[in-house]
């Protein structure tokens, strides 16, 4: 059989520089020795780490799905079986956020920030109307400026000058009359800031970017007009959005939308309109029973993700001279920890160890820099523990 | 190891039909014995089947990269990795198509439904200017329909009133003076028509849907303002849309469009602009690559697909009798073959005792019906020459 092989790249300078010491060392470069990543110590901030038992029903699947016989890549997205694929994703995050019938569940394409241009498009209250949003960091303050074009996007709320480590309480919005809805981020995936609560508002429906913390804890869904998700932190590979909508807000629709932008489109043809990204669903609806049996639940999830968050905020109190967590302490994430050491070598020293040791997915995002720790859904206590290990020994010896 | 095993579903009547006879017939109810299909003998129109060797490296990598360690679904799309993916497959289709520099390539969300809209709003001679569409079947219908919100959209020449079985000459078309652009359909899924040659036009760009024939024969890219494809046909997965645009075009395009829904944002990012399908774009690359190394090119490739094309048309003409061919035969496609046989009872039994030999994904579209043999580049001489014999089989017992 052929092969059909790209050329082998590094992923990070620690490794490359590794690769290079062990091929002088012993005369036989061997790339595969210089990355020792392992997908359970796969902390990226996204797309991150999948369950190990998901990966191993995507990986059958590739060659033949036990239900017929075929490539998951070649299953037709008109067959029975990806009728109920579909069926059984919703259902089974239908069951795990308790959603009520009002809200219809869809996947959609284009990530969150085809999100960002089509919420204004479906909600706004017409074509002058304004609509509120709350911006706390990277991700939030690009959904207000990708809803300009659209909508009069105002600002509720802006933690730019406080350079974004805390969040507002709900009291404390400035929220435009008649405004069309709220849009906020739950958790800042860059900063590592997470909401605590619901949004409390007066009639106006919230809308909630919940792609770094969806389906990693409790959420009263009825509390919002909409959440969305994309998939590739929490629940899925990269490629596809899931929607949770009020059918209330259907009707806000303008009639004359393209139809792949109208929300309509997507409900009345079940996620399944035109061909929809049918191994991206796949794997997301194997993700969601997952969380459902094996962890019986949001609530059992949630407490494990505290206790993760816990342990990785306990070992970096042992770094304490070193690093500046970004977070204010009240507004701390479960999901990303951001810090950055003071000292720029000690910060590089810290990475490229971590490298040798086969973590991964630690550089912060490109905007603050730093280092940043996710720990999404599918990083197991075992791999938080041997990370907050290894920060306990790297404070130990190098404090 | 749990398994998230997903209810087990039949593909077809016919397997459950069988599975039932054959319960009854030993005791032993076997659902996989029911459903012999084999990915080498997926016929369907897509999402089609991809090749033995990509499937097979898709595999290894949803465990592990061999390059990083790392499982391709927690891959980050700001790796070096990635860049060298996106790279490479960008590469290997300019490469095979022979596309001048001028042409960028790009990897998209929201398959060719979604360009349907973005077209006319990236490339309309301002609000108020028409553009021509060619409609010569199902999906150029659609395209027409849903560029309407958008812009004035013309019929250039419509197939209808033929019933959609033939397809016109460039100098057949009515165009609008001053219209944007002519957008057309190279190859019609759904009624198996095709186009032999590159539009012959005035000055105004050419811009065509390539979803079922892309990289199935050699194209003179310099003829086109745009071609785009989703990949689920030809070269890949469904989840991503390859275009290929005249960098000209881009001037056109107006300064307030949503960031998501420009074609310059995609262009000024490397296609890497919010998080893209890594997966889907990952295995298009190895298409690519498979397609220039396995057969040095695509000159080789239509070769193929011409045989495989004449092989299957000549073994209906054995079942002339019985069924009708939809295209007219100047037209006819090497791509998706669509007929129906006169006899509803005989269709069933062919489509039966297909399914019986591991046949899949010959049933016809639902808007017209009867069958469809699809023939895309991952189908190999030898099953063609499989299902030819079947054919021929059937005509002989049945005729």
């Amino acid at each position: 059989m052929m092969t059909v092989a790209l050329k082998p790249v590094a992923t990070s300078r620690a490794a490359l520089r590794i690769a290079s010491r062990e091929a002088c060392a012993d005369g036989s470069p061997s790339l595969t020795a210089a990355m020792p990543s392992r997908n359970e110590l796969n902390f990226s901030a996204g797309p991150g780490a999948l369950p190990t038992p998901v990966l191993a029903q995507a990986q059958a699947a590739i060659h033949a799905l036990p239900e017929t016989g075929l490539s998951v890549l070649g299953m037709s997205h008109r067959s029975a079986w990806f009728a109920q694929v579909l069926h059984d994703a919703e259902h089974d995050i239908r069951m795990l956020l308790d959603a009520p019938a009002s809200r219809r569940i869809l996947f959609l394409q284009g990530g969150s920030s085809l999100q960002f241009s089509m919420i204004p498009m479906n909600f706004s209250l017409g074509p002058t109307a304004a609509a509120d949003y709350v911006v706390s960091g990277y991700w939030s303050r690009k959904s207000l400026c990708e809803a300009r074009p659209v909508v009069d996007a105002r600002v509720a709320w802006d933690g730019a000058s406080g350079g974004y480590r805390k969040l507002p309480t709900w009291s404390a919005l400035k929220l435009a009359a008649g405004g069309s809805y709220l849009h906020y981020v739950s958790n800042e995936t860059v900063e590592g800031l997470q909401f605590r609560d619901p949004p409390d508002l007066d009639d106006r429906p919230a809308i909630c970017d919940m792609s770094s913390d969806f389906l990693s804890r409790r959420v009263d869904v009825s509390r919002f007009g909409m959440i969305y998700a994309h998939a590739q932190k929490n629940l899925g590979p990269a490629g596809v959005t899931v929607a949770l909508i009020d059918e209330a807000l259907l009707d806000r629709v303008p009639a004359d939308l393209p139809p792949m932008l109208d929300f309509r489109t997507h409900v009345a043809h079940g996620s399944n309109y035109n061909t929809p990204p049918v191994f991206a669903i796949y794997v997301t609806g194997l993700v969601a029973r997952w969380l459902r049996t094996e962890f019986g639940g949001l609530e059992r999830l949630e407490a494990r993700n505290r206790r993760k968050a816990a342990t990785i905020y306990d070992a970096l109190a042992d770094l304490e001279e070193m690093i500046e967590l970004h977070a204010d302490p009240a507004v701390r994430s479960t999901m990303n920890v951001a810090f950055r050491f003071r000292d720029a070598r000690l910060q590089s020293m810290f990475l490229d160890e971590a490298a040798v040791r086969g973590f991964s997915g630690l550089e912060g995002h490109r905007s603050i820099g730093g280092l940043r720790i996710s720990l999404y859904n599918a990083v197991s206590e075992a791999a938080v523990g041997e990370l907050a290990g290894f920060i306990k020994t790297f404070a130990a010896t190098r404090g």
